[in-house]
């Protein structure tokens, strides 16, 4: 199985592939988002990996814009805990590095580790693996990299520090991409379905009527966001995750209803509900809205 | 009036503090939005501006997190354009430049104009007034940078190239925050406010219940979000904006119900509501859920 991410070989999004799809999975690295998907379109890949959602940053608007504009299914998520280490060159220490390469995001998420080691110099890079490669390839005992720990192991750099990151909550929401939707689900399977949807009238508590729709059948709203986008004045967006999909007959019927209400409805897929490595503590009915 | 803004003197930010609260105005650079909140509290600038969400990329949850952490209130709005210029120092030609630098992300929203033009090589930088800056120092014939036309004014940079964004669709809305709250509103002067609230129970539904506090009394519900946290299960938070404020009566009865429902509720602000330059083309009733 090839998966096709955004990146470079050591990327956040790679290793979520490979703890989602398994080690033996081979790997292509493209330039941007769009290309993920026009692999997969093109039989090139057999499932894309893209980030959805970061608990710091919020939403990718990118991602779903792709998401609408392509024909692909979700059939898969994963929550991955964002964490950053500082690697250098093989017989460097911290002591030796005077500058520290990464991108200028993930360098803000480390800024309290960069405060309290002032003799290392933030350098912007475009990625956070890419660093890695470019520190791997100088090979300069002054220069290190912040990025995920498996970007060490990939370009046989040392890893001087784990965890770098000021916020233990970084957690990324990923998405696997497949040319067709996910098959038949085990009986009890908990399952998500993510839906795109712009109401057909613009009135006053428009918004509590299409939640009536879930509401009333008891299923579970995982998610609601409105996208703003102040130059189409009609074209207001809603990303909304509910609990199930319509292999069962109240979900079914629940997107029928909808169909009443909204002008534009997609379902971007239906796929297992993961169990993120925070949300293994999440106790029973939490998050439920 | 002292404005404290995050970024370098010509950010975008500082830009739209000049529109909103006029030219003659004096600005504090800040490095970390953080220190634009302190500074308002601790009375060394009078108003701070941050952004709070952009069209492309979504809520600036670090800007929630801080609007929560501190006791600043929201007291005004603006939907600010961004449009990316090419800057160069002011002898050079396109013919001249072999790199660009500017942060990544605006890099990004300009990847079609650094296809088109393979001779400019891309270099990341912390952001892009700064990368104005850094140009305008070093004044090399080679080296330009991409950022807001006001940075060419301030730094005497030339401007080769407007608007060498891939997308017109990129505005970012801006919000002003002071120790006070917005004063005494004009009869009929149209309002938002801002509020954070948690549901006080986890149970399906129960966002349907909490949108027909302001549904049931015609309140206008103009931005939902659900804060993805996986991290600590119980503190799902939702963001979002009415129409209003509880200088009117319903408005306040809203809040007061909504009180009954919720385990956490925080008014952030209420302030005139922004007509931005593609919102005056919004027509009336467009935009209500």
């Amino acid at each position: 199985m090839n998966v096709a991410f955004q990146g470079v070989h050591g990327a956040y999004s790679e290793a979520a592939a490979r703890v989602m799809l398994g080690k033996e999975i081979s790997t292509s690295p493209c330039e941007t988002f769009g290309q993920v998907f026009e692999r997969v379109e093109r039989r090139r890949s057999d499932r894309g990996v893209i980030p959805i959602e970061n608990s710091l940053a919020g939403s990718i608007h990118e991602n779903y814009d792709l998401l609408l504009a392509h024909g692909l299914h979700i059939v898969g998520e994963i929550h991955e805990r964002i964490e950053h280490a500082l690697l250098c060159p093989r017989h460097s220490t911290l002591g030796d590095l005077t500058s520290v390469r990464s991108h200028p995001q993930a360098l803000a998420q480390c800024s309290k580790f960069l405060l309290a080691h002032p003799s290392l110099h933030p350098v912007p890079f475009f990625d956070t693996a890419g660093a890695a490669s470019a520190v791997a390839m100088d090979a300069r005992p002054d220069t290190g990299a912040i990025a995920g720990a498996h970007a060490a192991r990939l370009y046989g750099l040392k890893i001087l520090k784990r965890n770098v990151e000021n916020s233990a909550n970084n957690y990324t929401r990923f998405l696997v991409l497949s040319r067709t939707p996910f098959g038949k689900f085990a009986r009890g399977a908990k399952t998500r379905s993510s839906i795109v949807f712009t109401p057909a009238a613009n009135r006053p508590g428009i918004l509590f009527h299409i939640l009536g729709v879930f509401a009333l059948r008891d299923i579970d709203l995982l998610k609601i966001e409105s996208r703003p986008d102040p130059r189409s004045a009609f074209e207001y967006r809603f990303y909304a995750d509910i609990a199930g999909g319509p292999h069962e007959e109240h979900v079914a019927r629940a997107f029928e209803h909808l169909g009443e209400i909204v002008s534009q409805f997609r379902l971007l897929g239906t796929y297992p509900a993961a169990v993120g490595p925070g949300l293994r503590r999440r106790p029973r009915g939490a998050g439920r809205y």
